[in-house]
């Protein structure tokens, strides 16, 4: 399995000729869009969604990573092994939390470079051909020189910050866990515990452990980001229980 | 072939997330998604929108159908097969209008639980599971209970409320079929009846019987939700010729 | 390959209707989504984006190109075969800009109809259905009447308009290639030559050649079209050096 994690946009043509390439180079390989609104440019908000999600997907699914604002400069291209899974996309930070997370890691160099190799778009022309060859089970090992870890490292503790927000506004927090006690503040507010969207009134807001583990801040069938002017980068308080 | 239909965004990673269980639990079967932006919340909506288009399906597909605003309460989960379809979601009304609609309607209740269960998230960790079963022709039976019927029903007759609005501006309403001579009033105003969009001018508003059956409101090359400030649950009335 | 080029809206139900019938009527068939928000009702901008893409795709796959403002109307339906490529949609100009572009092209009339078709969604009743056909290898004679050419054509030289923006804000202009040194203009402003993000500061505004080829207006982690109010079908002017 291939897991696409971008922020290329759901409504521009980048994903399907990304998707185009993994279809010559894996053919029949399964290919799951998992996000592809991750925060522009944004490479430490994707390292943190992506280690929240990494966990979930069975072993030895391989994720094409690709927040890539430094396209084009001599930031290095990398293959990253962790926590059974393999992780193709840039060495800006983006894999690091993953990394940090795991101790079961290797990394890779791409030294390889296509004979065309466009100046922007390194996700169809670089990392999707060694996606597909790993994916197909064809480790590339003639593409790539190990290195002993990533370049650009962020920190792996939790992030205290809006890192997304979903469609119907309620806002994640890079923050793992925590007890229903703890006192979670953002935009002003103090925000109370629910754990479940049913369980607060129409129009209340609270805070709960989300499905990848994350602090989220909602409003039951209303707009966190809306109703507190949340935006990604915002801080979130979090103060646990003594 | 497994059908999602869901308000989980287009942007968003929750649909990625069930594509990965499917293709764990169901692997190869066929996935096509139908739609990720039913109107957010609201399962009446996304009841007719789903009675509309399960007809238009081959045979033995499993709609994955997920609008669930009480998630995470007791409201129960539920397999439906009705019109030779099969039907995974909550029992909150969303699949009350396909099941009233067909004759050959069969229930069961979801018993099971899966080791982890998220409190936010149960058509990743439940639904997508069943509906993966079923897809793979493995019918779940160990899983489910009989029961005579759904507890939460909406009324299946037309609902002369806008249900949709497209990415053009269109506006769907929940009222099925009608003949040319029928008057159509909406926003304040009445609509002509033409019979597709080449054939009214430029910037024209009209009403047609759309792809799936439904009265539709429209404006050639334009928007008729800005034209006429129409959004999801504004009124739509329809008086048919006598 | 299917490759699916639209209007028909990622957030809409259109998309999941076509792909229904297509693995319908081409099972296992693999179908790559490349655009589903070419500019609404404007064959021309479609024209030329289509042209743009078309080269970067394997040889054998079949385009379902549909931007079809004129469905419902006596406008004609073709198939076309050009550069290695087939296209399947509407004779209003969408897809002649590919076919001036190569030499190898042939062309035909779909003279076939489907028991069942809607005035609205030719894209799902008529044009998916040839498009399983030839992609599934069973190429539909007997649909189909050869004609000498398409009826509606567009310049197929450069199109020096805004052509796409993309969910960045980065504009697409319909200009092929361009030296360094070419002077680009666009919302009164004159931009200046850049190979790629990293190469410039983060806010500055650059022009460069995209990864299909065409002159594209960029803000460094901006949006152009924001920064200098840009919308399709906005003048780009593009002087060579001499």
């Amino acid at each position: 399995m291939i897991v696409l994690f971008t922020d290329f946009g759901t409504r521009d043509p980048y994903v399907g000729q990304v998707k185009a390439r993994l279809a010559e180079h894996a053919p029949g390989e399964c290919v799951v869009d998992l996000l592809h609104e991750a925060p522009d440019f944004n490479a430490h908000a994707g390292a943190h969604l992506l280690a929240a999600f990494a966990p979930g997907f069975p072993p030895g699914c391989v994720f094409l990573a690709v927040v890539d604002p430094g396209v084009g400069t001599p930031r290095d291209a990398v293959v990253l092994m962790a926590g059974g899974h393999w992780f193709v996309g840039p060495d800006n930070g983006l894999l690091s939390v993953v990394a940090a997370r795991n101790t079961d890691t290797r990394v890779w160099r791409i030294t390889w470079r296509p004979e065309t190799l466009s100046a922007t778009f390194h996700g169809r022309d670089l990392f999707a051909r060694i996606a597909a060859d790993i994916a197909r089970g064809a480790f590339p090992a003639d593409k790539l020189a190990p290195v002993p870890s990533l370049k650009v490292e962020f920190d792996a503790g939790d992030l205290a910050r809006v890192i997304y927000i979903d469609h119907y506004g309620n806002a994640w927090s890079g923050v793992r866990g925590a007890p229903p006690k703890t006192r979670v503040t953002a935009g002003g507010s103090l925000f109370k515990y629910g754990d479940t969207f049913g369980g607060v009134g129409k129009g209340e807001a609270f805070w709960f452990v989300n499905s990848v583990g994350l602090v989220e801040l909602a409003v039951n069938r209303g707009s966190a980001a809306a109703v507190f002017g949340l935006k990604v980068g915002d801080p979130v308080q979090v103060q646990r229980p003594n």
